[in-house]
This record gives C-alpha cells, structure tokens and sequence, in this order.
C-alpha cells in the first residue's frame, strides 16, 4: 500500500467520511468536516465526562458491537483510550498486537482489514506511520464497517484534534478572538496538523506556529497561520499555548536544531516564558512529555496546565465518535 | 514435552477427544471424528451465521467460563477468531503473550497449564510448533478442562479442518462427487491435514494433492488421495481449489523446488489455470496470502473466491465447538 | 524514579496503605498490616473459592470500575491472576504491554499512572523492578485511586505472600507452634519477603530461612528468623516448605553458589530430604518451577504439594483485596 499523493487527499477524504445524508462514517482527519459537525461531537463528548472519583460514563451504545485495535505504532495512551472508550459503550474490543500479527508473515495491510471486516468488526481503529493508510482502508472496507484513524504519520491524528477542541472550549469563552500558540516540532507533528485543521474550523483569532526554522512548517499546509521561529512572539498575548513532543533524535541531528539545553532555552515552556502570554492562559501537552526539553515540569504541572484534562477529555471524544458512527450502523 | 510417535498418535488422539458418551470434550485432531458428529458441528456453525452489518450471533452459554489463548506461535486470525467467538459466548477470555509470559522463565508447558488449571480456566485454546503438544496437554488436564487445538505443527489444525468443510457445504450439494485439489507446500501443512482427514471422513470423490515432488506429502499419511505435481491435472474438472501458503523460504532453499516466478508460473492459481476447472469451482485459502506467488490476486478478489467467507465461518465454527465442550461441561 | 530509602521505607507505606478510618486503600507491603486486617481478607478470599469444575465465585462489587495491570516486568501467572480476579468482580480490565509503552518513549512511571488516572482507572496493578516504585506512585495518586503491588524488585510481593498465608491456613490448625521452612534465594526474594512478614504478623512459632550463605538474607530485614545454611537443620520437624525459584544465572555465577547438580543436592526439596519434615508437611512453590533444581518433580506432583491450591487461592486473594479498595471507593 503505497501513499496516496498528499495534494489531493484532503479533499478526496473529506469527503469519504460522510454518508450520503452527511453523517459520520469515518474519522480520517478534521480537514474538511464543517463546524457544525465539530460542535456536535464536541457536545456529546461533554456528556461522557463525570467527576472524578465517580464512575465513569458508560452506555450499551455498542453492545453486541466489536471494535478492533489495530495499531501498527506504538502506543500506549491512545490505544487505552480507545480500548475504554469501545469498553464502556459495552463494545467486544479486540486489541490487534502487531509484533505478534500476520504482518510479520508479510500479509498486506488490506489483507488484514479483510480478515477483519470478514469476522464482523464493526469499527477499525488504525494506528500507521505511513500517510494515507486509514484513508486507503476506507475506500476498501465494506460499507458496514467504520474506519477511525489514530494517527497517521506527520499528517493527521483527528480524535487528539477533536480532544484539544473541546478543552480549549471548556476554558475560553469563544474561538472568535483566541489567540492559540503552537510550539515545538511542528514540521512532523500530526498533532499540531488536526489541532489547527479544527481551530481553523471553529474560526479562532489567530493561529501561530513555533518552531526551530529546520521544523517549521510547509506554509501552504496550514493558510492563515502564522509561522514564527521566536519565542516570545509566539506566546506574546496567548490565551492557549500548546507544546509539541520533540523527539530526542531530531535535536542536535538535523542542521539548525540546537541540542537540548538549547532547545529547552529557545523553545521550552517555562514559568518564565509564559509571563507575556495572557494572564489566564492555558498550557496544553498531547503526551508523552519530555519534561525539562519541551516544557518546565513545574508548568506541567502548575495550575495552567490542563494536560491531564486533555487525557479525559480524550476518552470522551472517543466515546462520542464511536457512538455517532453506531447510530449510522444501527440505522443501515 | 517431547513429540508423541506420530505412527501411534491418531487413534489415541481421537480417543481422547470424546467422553464415555461420545461428546466432544476435546478437539485435537479431526482424525478418528465421524460423519455424524462433524456434521452437528458444522449445523450448529450455520446457526451462528449472519448477514454481514447485522449484528454477529451471540448467546451466553458460556457467561461465567473462563476461554484461554495460549498462542506459542504467532497468530492474528486464528487468535482473534477465537477470541471474539469467546467472548460472543459470554466468556472471560485470557489471551497470554508468549513473549512476555513465564516460558521465558524456562518454565514447562505442563506447568503453564496446570496454573491455568488452578485459575478455573476451562478452555484452553493452544498453538504451538511441536507435534503433540495439544495431545499431551489433554491427557493431563483434569476432567473438568477441554483443550482446543489451534495450529499444530505440521500436523493439525482442526477448526481450520472444520471451516473449510462448512465453505464447501454452502457452495456443494454433495460431497459424494466432489473432486477438490489441494495446492501448494502439501508436505509441511496442518491446513490440508486437517482438510484432507475431514473430507476423507464426509467421504468427497476425489482428493488431489498437488505440489512440487519435494513438497510432496508422505503417501501413507494421506490414503486415497491422488497425489500430483502437474497443476493442470490436478485442476481438471476440480469443484474446489484450495492453494496453500507457500512460506517463501522454502522456495528455492530446498533442492527441486522453483524460485518465486517459477512457483508461481508452475503452481500458482490464476484466472488461465482455473480454466480447466468445474465452471462453478470455487477458491480457498486459510490466509494469510502471498498474493502473485501460490494465488493470482484477481482470483482471490474475484468471483470464485470464498476466502472471507472462510475466515465469517471460521469464528461460527469455533463458536460451534466453544458451544459443543460448554455442554460437556454443564452437565458435569 | 529513584528507589526510597529502604531503612525509612516500610513505616511510611504502612500508614500509605490505610485510609484514616483504618481501611485498606493500597496494599504495597504486608509490614504493618496488623493481624485482624490479614486475617479479614484471608476469610474474604475464602468466600471465593469454589470446587474445581464448578463456576468460579463471582460478583459484580467493580461493575464499572477499571482495573489496570502495568506489568513493567514479564509475568503470566500474577498477570492472569490479577486479570480473572478484576474480570469476575465485573471490572474493565485494561492490560498495557510495557514493550510497546510509552516508556520507550521516555515518558516517566508518574506520567503514565496520571495518564491512566485522567482516564478514570480506579485500581492499578503495578510490577516493577526498581524498590519504591509501588509507594512512590501510591504517595502521588489522586485519592480516588488504589495502587496494588504486584511484584517490587527483591522488596515485596503482598499478594503472593497473602496467598501463601491463605494456603497454610487451609492447612494447618494454627499458626502459633508452626515451624516454616522457606528454602533458596532468600536474599533477592520478595516473595520470601512478603510471606515472612505476613506469618510474623499471624505469629508462626518458627521461621527458618535456608539458603546458601551468598544467598542469605540480612538478619535486620527479618527480625526473628532464624537463618541457616543447612537444609536438614531447616527441615527437621518442618510444617511447611517453601522451595524458592532459583535464577539460574546466579547458580555457579557468584561465589560461593554451587552449580546446578551441587544446588539440587544441598538446598532441592526432594522426598528423601521431606523425610526429616512432619509426617504432615506441606510443601509450597510460588511458581513457575525450576524442577529438579529447586524442587524435585515427584515432589512437587506429590501429595503434599499445595502448589496449585496456592494458584487458585492467588485469584481467591486478588478478589478479595480488589472488593476490598473498591468499597472504600464506594464510601467515597
């Protein structure tokens, strides 16, 4: 399975995830998915969420439904997430392990969604790290049968967009006049890719993406941001700052990129640092953090930090989409 | 746990397989198992059938029982098959990593298994690439606990055994006239084993084995049979084709047998080959498939194939069997 | 994460353990549990046992809770064990591979139990190879959250000790003029560890703890014991027998250690040795079993093994302790 050419797909997937009468099918990336289905998934996803210490939300949404963990990166925070999600929506999950899977037998990825899709599973959770494996498997499966990517290479990871969405909006009082700073590695980040895409949707002030020049961004895949590689620029003002996890290997490897002392001083999140962004600023984190490159451990975790929030939040989002993409299976 | 002498395996594992009353308790071999009983099986299977999209068959004859994958081979698809037909059983179902599990510890099968035993798990479901393994572990559990035989080196695979005789009995009116050629590494495979002992027993036409001369099986581990190594021939007039995996490094590794095009030009199935065959022939193959090497892909994909239909079957047919021992032992 | 102070250690994770009402809210360590605890959750576990064969006892007291097991150490038995016993109490079970974690990624023990907890897990299931890991993450966790050791470097494996206390309880009037004999690598085992303390705290009559001399303990690690390098002197007159796994690589590897043969003659429990023990000697094993080495296989098949009863008590023990925390979950 090669990948499909990048300046077409967009689109091409946008449209794969609706059905004919617009409801979600497939989760392929946030690109495209207009601003009144986002406000949906984020309003049920709010309904998902209970105190805690409480037991958390369940339904039987998906009883008698299976859900396949099909990750073929390491992971251990999304595919939990996802697992809890299918679990208590009373869903049969399935948990695909790929070091032990027939790929090693050197299967085909469609080989296995076949396989798959031929044992009933309802809903494929695809983890890849080459760029248009979720919205090849889409075009492929059955039309009973849902695709959600959970990540996919540099390009897209949507239900961590979706899960940024909704705790920005549980904080700030509109998107309209939001001032949101993206800092770290943005150039590989599929994180920084469907974060934007949704704030784009939902209309906020301004987007500004930080990062060493050898990280930025190609500027025609995110218009309208605004691409910067200080610092201070970026947070001056900013109601949300979210960092990005930087792999060790690119610091000090690539040409440009400063070790990581550094980095830490050029692009770490700092108490410091954050006294020019607005006074009730949020910091954000997708995790796993590398504390003391990326962001100060006294920020991650100080009282603006609402990184764990972010992990709640996602097993809500995930909830909500596995729910929404049922109604269309119960409704065929 | 050394191999059992194969000579004096079969009977005694057939033995083993039924209680005093001639109930499955458990499913080693097809070998020694009559028409009667294969054919409740695969009843029981039809019952457990849905339409694709609709919700899966499930019922809780299982609900408190404890199903265990002990997979000592890599697997997806047989692992998984038996996984959700556990669970849509209604039973806790345990799936132990090889990896990560107490065989590195140099601990003993037996061992594993009694410990098993010890936690009230009822079923074990276990692969492993020693011949007898399965067989051994049988005659050790106690009364209470069946073992189901998922892979066997290269001499069993029963529910394999199993779904390939209920693909066929959905296509054929009969078996009595059926001619059905069997493709590829016949020599080193548990799939046509278990096949071959089951059609012999539902009494087909016609068994041809078709391989290079030094894939060839042992004659006398096959009678009556008609063993081949021209394709053509064993194509003539077939109602059922099932090409087998060929494991690439034995192409060209072993003196006599071809390189990759040549395996495929001598011995693959493709749209010319089948020509020759029954026009209403169909095409199997227990997956995972090297498509261009034993089968042509657009014959796989193509009318003919019933490849995901054997994989639909194989979870109804391990659902039958979970069912079947369930039985056993409820009435204990 | 750096291992604590072990001389500080176990009075601070005692108070850790209790809430302030004096109820059991982690079990890290059995030092300091006091006598009227152990013996409440020893008769909790009893109530879980049934008869082989049967259904295993079951309850719903977690519906809706999650349990998570974070194996930072392979492990089949104590894994499965801790699996079963959250599944048959109706709890979500999340089992995390450590291999594809994130802590390859890096990220911090403390992250990853915070992730988990963002998710709403309500009881995580911890092994690890560093000392202070369990307590550690204990002192850091929400109060809503319970934190079972399930395996702490050479320090403390409660539960394993819990059930060995259970196990001799089944078998022995009272603990008061018993003499245990524990045999082996006493001086790297938790599980010699654990049980130690938990008989002290019943009050056995006599502890002996064998070993050769490089394999001792500290005499300050367990005041009381007496600690011999003679195993006749160990058994005479022996109640129980506790034979300990010995680690292959430290059999001849370190001074003063003999090699396998030498090993099995000094310090392997074989019935010629049991000779000298009390005609009812029980003999135990925590699994899994180096036979012949340890332990001689007619010994440990034998009938005054308790080795499997200590299995089945080990998921009798884990309910017991899971229903335990939960209802201080509960009450909260």
């Amino acid at each position: 399975m090669s990948a499909t050419d990048e300046t077409e797909k967009p689109d091409e997937e946008a449209a794969l995830q609706l059905d004919a009468a617009g409801n979600l099918r497939h989760l392929l990336t946030l690109k495209g998915l207009d601003k009144a289905l986002l406000t949906d998934i984020l309003d049920d996803a709010e309904r998902y969420l209970t105190l805690p210490g409480t037991l958390p939300a369940r339904s039987q949404s998906l009883a008698g439904r299976t859900v396949a963990n099909l990750f073929f990166e390491p992971s251990t925070r999304t595919r939990a997430s996802f697992d809890l999600a299918g679990k208590r929506l009373g869903a049969d999950v399935l948990n695909l392990d790929v070091n032990t899977s027939s790929r090693k037998k050197g299967e085909s990825i469609l080989d296995t969604i076949y396989t798959l899709e031929a044992m009933q599973v309802d809903v494929m959770v695809v983890r890849d790290a080459s760029a248009g494996v979720p919205a090849n498997i889409a075009r492929n499966v059955q039309e009973h049968v849902c695709i959600l990517n959970a990540g996919e290479a540099e390009v897209s990871h949507p239900t961590q967009g979706l899960l940024d969405l909704l705790t920005i909006r549980q904080h700030k009082r509109s998107f309209s006049d939001l001032k949101v700073a993206i800092v770290g590695d943005i150039r590989h980040s599929r994180v920084a890719m469907s974060a934007s895409q949704g704030l784009a949707t939902l209309g906020i002030g301004e987007l500004r993406l930080i990062s060493p020049p050898s990280l930025a961004p190609d500027p025609e895949s995110l218009p309208g941001a605004v691409i910067l590689d200080n610092l201070d620029e970026g947070l001056a003002d900013a109601d949300v700052v979210m960092a990005l996890r930087i792999q060790r290997e690119r610091i000090g490897n690539l040409e440009g990129i400063p070790a990581i002392d550094q980095y830490f001083a050029n692009f770490g999140i700092s108490e410091e640092r954050l006294k020019i962004a607005a006074p009730d600023v949020i910091v954000m984190h997708p995790g796993p953090m590398n504390r003391g490159i990326e962001i100060e451990s006294v920020v991650a975790d100080g009282p603006r930090s609402v990184i764990t929030q972010q992990v709640t939040n996602g097993v809500a989002v995930r909830m909500a989409v596995l729910d929404r993409v049922s109604r269309i299976m119960t409704a065929r």
